[in-house]
């Protein structure tokens, strides 16, 4: 086969992930995140579709910089109400039997040993297919939702990953040994209890003494995602991370991003070959183009453009409110504000970004590119991004649910298996061996 | 109908809850805890059985007090190997329509605000159908697990427990009012902003500043269960629980506990009756009282009494593997050892209770009294308890799983229906509504 694309199907547990205001669409189905038959239907269809993953975002406080208030989000649902992520996985496991879970933990905000027992649990319950995407949250808002006036500064939060890191590693790979566990009813003995550890850790930030609490899981440390931008996020990532999200307006940029993370992790001693990098996108897939651009049409007059912007405040700490529709944005102070911003905006340089069309830009599928057409020329796009970028893949958004995806397994995915270009079944193994990168079940 | 006897499933994410070493009996499956169906069949049996729900116990650490290691715990999987208890809910949830689901959390342990979402999660996926034991734990190794060289001293952990219920349920009752979801695709207003409150809460151990990430939920608070037993715990359950956990080894001394927890409700201006009281006890029932007393003594050959003195030292803060195993227990330090060996030796106060004795009670059940019978005989039992300590039901332990619960359904469950004494099907509405004590969705 020629160099395989794969998906996943990035979404949360709330109503406006990403395309803010499309809950509103007749066929949009997120108003029903808050039933397990969401879930469920959700599993199945991406599981159809051959899916590596779903993957789900989370954050921990609301978009409050637009207006210096939530209301918003609230009126746009965006990222609000939103429900925790982990609780859904149990279920969509018990419909599919070979889809990833990938889910968003903040390790500003999880006490690392209770954590570190709930992904073993999840790790166990669905067989060794899940994943962890490391965050360490950029809302002040969730700040002052753990009693913090505000969130640490940028570099000390990735001083607390490391930290964390080499905790939550201890306890996953080396608190049971392999054989620890020994189930021997004839002379009940469960576990041996000589192979089985404390872990001391007594780190700046994260201080533990104990046994894991969980008999090693299939995978172990389930799979390490990360999407740091930053350079210290890009040296995080390089140093754990198996897949990595790469964001960005076009295939060049992409892909300088994606090589940058590969060498810093060569440098780290690591197979660069092994990282899969998935790029956020959107694709929205009809019988023809003509079809495509008419959905796309659709969809438009649903976008809440107030909810674009209270995601755009949330990530550049500007609030746009303040500024007219018309104003061109040229310049954002922060590192975080500036990547989100260029994401956008570098698609097309040379134009004037003025607030209006920063909205209706991330109204369909965030700050990602927008894939629209027929499958056939949604393949030709996605086949020449992967071409310059040298990536594995596409986070995929999701517009209107489940349509968006159920419309990319019927008809994308046949076209893409038909080029050669997609799995016709899953590999055997844990969601680590599925993803490629390595034949080891364990990291 | 005559008073209702009820029943809840005792049972925790692990291999060896209350019956140390049973998981070697060869029709025992408690060792596959860690799969799906082990679960959905758990709950499927408790729902034809009516059951009012299953009970999750959980500990964040290990019972290491016994020869001052864990290595009697791992041996014998006491309580170790242990996942978490909320990822179970969901998948239990799926297959039933009217168990409820109570969890154990620690509040010592969780932070105030992610917990908050993920109980309303729950409640929101199961329909209405949680319940929340509060604790506030008792091993020193969950302490150390979290950074600290020990826990908190008792009455400082009610202190903390405190400060915690007014954070949580600001969250729950106050953040969203009633008809503050309005979903209205037509206007595209999904929350109105207006009635979304933030919740400042500045106590002097628990501090937000936030609005509650999920919409109000069925129940919005879960039903609340408490197992206090000190004075401080009473003063707490007489506060907040709903559902009281009475240990006790004979029905006068359960009595005596629910009425003075009734009293303290009373005098708090609480509605006692609304109150619903469950005794820990373990049933085994057969076709007739022979072959109960002979599963029994069958069940009794898999006791592991290591096991069992390793759950007792973690209970009673004592060692007791310093002790010879034909020594008389008469007199344990701290409160809560009292209380966990008075729940043993007050069933018998005549007889010297030596180490050996305390294990063999404690291999079956834990501290609670192990019902054997036919149904007839259980059934007798269980009304003269309930007629003398005036409770509302039980918490059963499983012995072999999912055995000791599918019996139940299956034997005395008729019986007791036959005798008035046990409902012939759920009510509707929530778990806060099914369980009768008061007429409303909500706390």
């Amino acid at each position: 086969m020629m160099q395989e694309i794969r998906f996943n199907a990035f979404t949360m547990n709330c109503i406006g992930h990403q395309s803010p205001g499309l809950w509103t669409h007749p066929r949009c189905r997120s108003t029903g995140f808050n039933t397990l038959a969401y879930w469920t239907d959700l599993a199945r269809i991406l599981e159809q579709g051959l899916f590596d993953g779903v993957f789900l975002a989370d954050v921990l406080g609301v978009y409050d910089v637009y207006g210096g208030n939530a209301d918003a989000a609230l009126k746009a649902a965006t990222q609000v109400p939103a429900g925790d992520p982990m609780l859904l996985i149990p279920v969509m496991a018990m419909v599919t039997r070979d889809l990833g879970f990938g889910v968003t933990s903040s390790l500003s905000y999880e006490p690392v040993f209770p954590f570190a027992r709930r992904m073993s649990t999840l790790d166990h319950l669905t067989g060794g297919r899940v994943g962890w995407n490391i965050v360490t949250s950029y809302l002040d808002s969730a700040a002052r939702a753990s009693g913090q006036t505000r969130q640490r500064a940028h570099d000390d939060r990735y001083d607390v990953a490391e930290d964390y890191m080499q905790a939550i590693l201890a306890l996953w790979e080396r608190s049971w040994e392999d054989g620890a566990v020994l189930a021997d009813r004839a002379r009940a003995i469960y576990a041996d209890p000589s192979r089985v550890h404390r872990i001391q850790h007594h780190g700046p930030h994260v201080q533990l003494d104990a046994v894991h609490l969980q008999e090693p899981s299939p995978q172990r440390t389930p799979v390490l995602y990360q999407a740091g931008s930053s350079p210290r996020g890009r040296e995080f990532a390089a140093r754990y991370a198996e897949c990595v999200f790469v964001s960005g307006p076009t295939a060049a940029i992409v892909g300088a991003r994606a090589q940058a993370i590969r060498a810093l992790a060569t440098a780290a001693g690591r197979d660069a070959a092994a990282i899969r990098c998935f790029s956020l996108a959107t694709v929205i897939v009809a019988e023809t183009d003509a079809e495509a651009r008419g959905l796309l049409e659709e969809y438009r007059g649903h976008v809440s453009h107030e909810g674009a912007l209270a995601l755009m405040s949330g990530w550049t700490g500007v609030d746009l409110s303040s500024l007219p529709p018309d104003q061109a944005i040229r310049h954002v102070e922060n590192d975080a504000g500036r990547s989100a911003l260029d994401n956008i905006t570098r698609a097309d340089p040379d134009r004037s970004w003025t607030v209006r069309d920063v909205a209706e830009h991330v109204g369909i599928g965030g700050i990602g590119p927008v894939f629209t057409g027929s499958a056939v020329s949604v393949a030709d796009r996605l086949e020449a991004w992967v071409a310059e970028s040298g990536i594995e893949g596409f986070n995929l958004c999701s517009v209107v649910a489940h349509e968006t995806f159920e419309a990319v397994g019927r008809l994308l995915v046949p076209e893409l298996q038909r080029r050669g270009r997609f799995k016709r079944a899953y590999r055997p193994g844990t969601l680590r061996e599925k993803l490629g990168g390595t034949a080891r079940t364990r990291r």
